[in-house]
């Protein structure tokens, strides 16, 4: 129950966070993807893997938001970040007080305005969600065919190559031939990298938000860290943990690390400061009392890794992320810069730790040296890595101005 | 061998760094406090605690650099930082290849000039690095006297009120009455803090460096993933490891940790970049080929839990961190600052994740709003927080001036 508690505490602070910036910020009505939405599936037979494997019985969920014009031609494709879904917008029912994660800037005459256009959001493969009723995915969680038992970590390696190919089939499915736009934040923002370079043709505009065309040093140095605790945690036995006890403290140590390094200095000290877990249990007593943002986060990340967060598919994220470079098969950075056809707005989170303001700065310097001009914006936010979330709604003209024309 | 090959070349990958920066800023000679140091030993038998604990039997390990004055009216205390040792200058002897931490700005001619004054370093109560076989501390891993055992979690809660009043009982030992100067990097800067509000007579002036006079709530979330990995490892065993197998593991990772929270984009990126681990073992091939960065984190961090530091003396450091507060026995951190007697330089660095620029611009406000009027300096270094380490030369001028005038 207290775990429970907490994780509604840290959504309704979350939610009065929002509230409060929408109303700063000038928003009537903040959210409202008007629609209720559901989940559809994709399935998919085979898939031949940048590894040179194929992946058999391939599903993946995906939602829309709009109305798909005659001709297929108003098509945006939004891409999701590492610990997100598929639910960019909108509501599962009209009693569902959680709205998707972006639907500040999607719905009806918002920055990604659905009187306009067909959103399409889709599910990746290797989703950490595996445990989440809404989430559709194929990953080391999923049936081998070959065994009838989850893969584990005979599940191939996965690169993002392969992550946006299964979108493009999805797209292909429903007759999809060319899209307004790829947009998505963080991991979101690196499949919008990767389409721009992998179907170059394919769109007239990537909004890739806070995320760089490849994973440096730092954010290599980083993902470690996010599969570390895993590794080192007895129950996790080497990936087979699906028929045993699952390696809930080592899955739990890595999301509160993600939570850590994903976020701002702002956030933990107006939300937390140095307040106290338990009025009654002064943090200077003893070793094990803690300040309430301590119990917060190992709350709410026990609370995941027991209830919804498949470990092994932590790992072959991490990997996939760490593997990510639109250079790898070009001579330079510059010559697979040169290659993307479309327009492209650049947008990042000046306090994030994780793509930092001066790798930034370093690609429009890239983009000016090769004469290719390209918008940005620089969210301010107390929210780190995650102002490309919380406080998207600041980049909303900006985007609304990007796509509209 | 392959740790031990890969410490070396951090180390010599440092070394290297430091002396391209130290020719860039036109230092002739980098390193030389010129004489060989020694290890002295202060004891004492008991001290009241913070908590209201006695502790016996304590004894820390301190060095000096320079010469005491017939008055001894030239001192300056020098306190080290989280994983530091009283070994801020100088070598251990001629063949030495290994530098105190801070001797680019302590000796001859330097900004801490050995010439004018005499400088003692100390080492905390529970330095981390118990197995070193230069650092002299009182901590969980110590002998009780009533038990004839290790303490393990039995060991008191210490505050950085406790660990600066055994430094004041060593400078009383040696005669000292007054000092020149408080100073120290991070854990160091936080004890000069604690330092100039628990006896702001003591000293004329203080220099805090890459620290605040508070944890606040983001420093205490990072603090506790300090912790995590240590609890979570079953051979912590409540504390009780000190007969049996160390939770290397666990140690290793909060070592790891605090390795890539303490540092900075520039450096990953400029030391290892997307650079492989092994030359002939593609990191797309394996989940288990790691890039350069990861497997040089991860030796360096098994290498250190293994043969230097003990764990319960992280809990406990990190314990004392997160109680870091001036202000505590204060009506507001105003009137803390207020009580402050010494001239204050404030040095920060501009990158650091753990102690932003943020919080540093918050307190230079209330600075000016109490009318206190302090020097600041600013450090832009690629190395985050340990830019207040590796480039305190970018700030020598500033505080050879703020010493001597």
């Amino acid at each position: 129950m207290n775990v429970l508690m907490n994780v509604y505490k840290i959504f309704r602070n979350t939610m009065l966070i929002f509230i409060v910036f929408s109303y700063l910020h000038g928003y009537e009505k903040l959210y409202g993807y008007e629609k209720v939405v559901n989940k559809e599936v994709f399935t998919l037979d085979s898939i031949l893997l940048a590894s040179g494997e194929e992946l058999k019985n391939i599903e993946i969920g995906y939602e829309t938001y709009g109305t798909l014009s005659k001709n297929k031609d108003n098509v945006i494709l939004i891409c999701h970040y590492y610990s997100g879904t598929s639910h960019a917008a909108g509501r599962y029912s009209v009693n569902d007080k959680l709205y998707g994660w972006w639907d500040k800037i999607i719905g009806k005459g918002k920055a990604v305005d659905t009187d306009k256009y067909f959103v399409i959001a889709s599910d990746t493969l290797l989703n950490i969600n595996v445990y989440d009723e809404n989430v559709i995915t194929t990953g080391p969680a999923s049936i081998n065919p070959q065994t009838d038992k989850p893969y584990g970590l005979t599940f191939p390696i996965i690169e993002f190559r392969d992550i946006i190919n299964v979108q493009y089939e999805l797209l292909k499915s429903l007759g999809i031939k060319h899209l307004i736009a790829v947009m998505g934040p963080s991991m979101g923002g690196i499949q919008t990298w990767q389409w721009a370079v992998s179907y170059p043709n394919f769109m007239d505009k990537i909004i890739p938000v806070i995320a760089t065309p490849k994973a440096d040093g730092w954010l290599i140095g980083w993902l470690n860290l996010w599969s570390r605790p895993i590794l080192i945690d007895p129950k996790w036995n080497n990936g087979n943990y699906y028929f045993g006890k699952k390696p809930v403290n080592g899955t739990a140590l890595s999301l509160q690390i993600v939570s850590m390094s994903a976020n701002g200095s702002g956030w933990a000290n107006s939300t937390f400061g140095r307040k106290w877990a338990n009025p009654i249990q002064a943090p200077e007593d003893s070793l094990f009392n803690l300040f309430a943002i301590e119990k917060s986060l190992i709350d709410t990340s026990l609370y995941s890794a027991a209830n919804i967060v498949d470990a092994n598919s932590m790992l072959y994220l991490n990997k996939a992320n760490a593997l990510f470079d639109i250079s790898k098969d070009f001579h330079s950075m510059e010559d697979a810069l040169r290659s993307i056809k479309a327009d492209i707005l650049i947008i990042n989170s000046k306090t994030d730790i994780l793509f930092t303001q001066d790798e930034f700065i370093n690609y429009l310097n890239i983009f000016k040296e090769i004469n290719k001009p390209v918008s940005h914006f620089e969210i301010n936010s107390s929210f780190g890595h995650l102002g490309g979330l919380y406080d998207i709604e600041q980049a909303g003209q900006s985007i609304k101005v990007f796509l509209d024309n």
